[in-house]
């Protein structure tokens, strides 16, 4: 089989990359990676010579290439069936499209006001009504689902909807957008899973800024 | 197995619900439905005693409910994996889903100007910079694929991508906002498809006026 290959952005700001990276390397799919830096300034020309949407992250293999988060985890998880990409039970696997499938949609309170940074410095910010309504839903979201299942991860192992709400334990850590001892506890496994270990660390060692992901 | 019940709201106006409706339907998935009237004057009381997001549509399966349309439809193609509800080969298949999320994520300037109503006089409206560029993109995946596939639909026969742009079908004939004759072909033929006269055909009937979204 021709081997994987995932274009990303910024690992320290794309969010959006992040999410299939993380799923794909937490369920131990074979991949390479390459980098290419946001350039907004010049309309980010590298990426739209790659990409048909003009954006990351996208999946090429052979001659194949697709984008969309969801669609790239959605792909590996039939092309590596053995794989724990997705929860086993069938329910919770529904559910756990659902939840991606609201971080997708929705969420843009919290999305607009506070970029995903790896590298930010703890410090809150003011919130606003549809962040708190966001903050709400989110929690909602991950302490049932971790009650249900007895943890650590939102069906019990780490799967794919962790690794779409793994940019928001970013922002609710760095932005201190919770103090609730449930959702602390949550956002510290998920800091401590080594496909998250690994994504941070490649961050912490980027020099660029983007200006307006500096929030 | 449990009968499938899907929570719809006013097939005149409700884009979201029309998607699995159509999909399920197109794809002879046994379900049934029942209508909740959208009630926005007094918040959806009703939806909300059953909706967790105050959502429809709403997927009941025995106790378990789904919410999502996205999720909805791949929820009954694993309980009916020998229904046509997605295009048969993976690659197919994988596009499919990329193009159903572009729609779920993206092209909010035709959805925001333009909300589905079925039975809207055809009259155009003056079409903003945010307007073309979904347009643009719209008929870019329209045509190429039917190019790809040789049509009548996205990948041949009718599938869930279909299902996803049926209500982008309604705006572009609605609001006239395409003259090209490969659009016209592809808006035909979903014209033409049984489950998509099946729900016209009750959205006619309804009386119920939804004031926001007669644009």
């Amino acid at each position: 089989m021709d081997q994987l290959k995932l274009y990303v952005a910024n690992k320290n700001y794309s969010s959006w990359s992040m999410r299939p990276w993380l799923a794909m390397k937490a369920a131990g799919i074979p991949f390479t990676d390459e980098l290419i830096p946001f350039d907004y300034e010049h309309g980010n020309p590298t990426i739209k010579a790659i990409s048909e949407t003009g954006m990351v992250p996208l999946l090429v293999h052979g001659d194949f290439k697709l984008w969309e988060s969801l669609a790239i985890i959605e792909y590996v998880a039939e092309l590596f069936p053995d794989a724990p990409v997705w929860p086993s039970a069938r329910q919770d696997r529904a559910l756990a499209r659902a939840y991606s499938l609201e971080m997708i949609s929705g969420f843009r309170g919290i999305r607009n006001a506070c970029p995903m940074n790896l590298r930010r410095p703890r410090k809150a910010m003011p919130i606003t009504d549809s962040m708190r309504a966001d903050i709400v839903r989110i929690e909602k979201i991950w302490h049932e689902s971790v009650a249900r299942s007895g943890g650590p991860f939102l069906f019990g192992a780490f799967s794919a909807v962790d690794a779409m709400f793994a940019p928001v334990v970013n922002r609710f850590d760095a932005y201190m957008l919770t103090e609730h001892p449930e959702s602390l506890k949550y956002m510290a496994a998920m800091k401590a899973h080594p496909a998250w270990i690994a994504w941070a660390g490649d961050a912490a060692k980027e020099t660029w800024i983007v200006a307006e992901d500096e929030a």
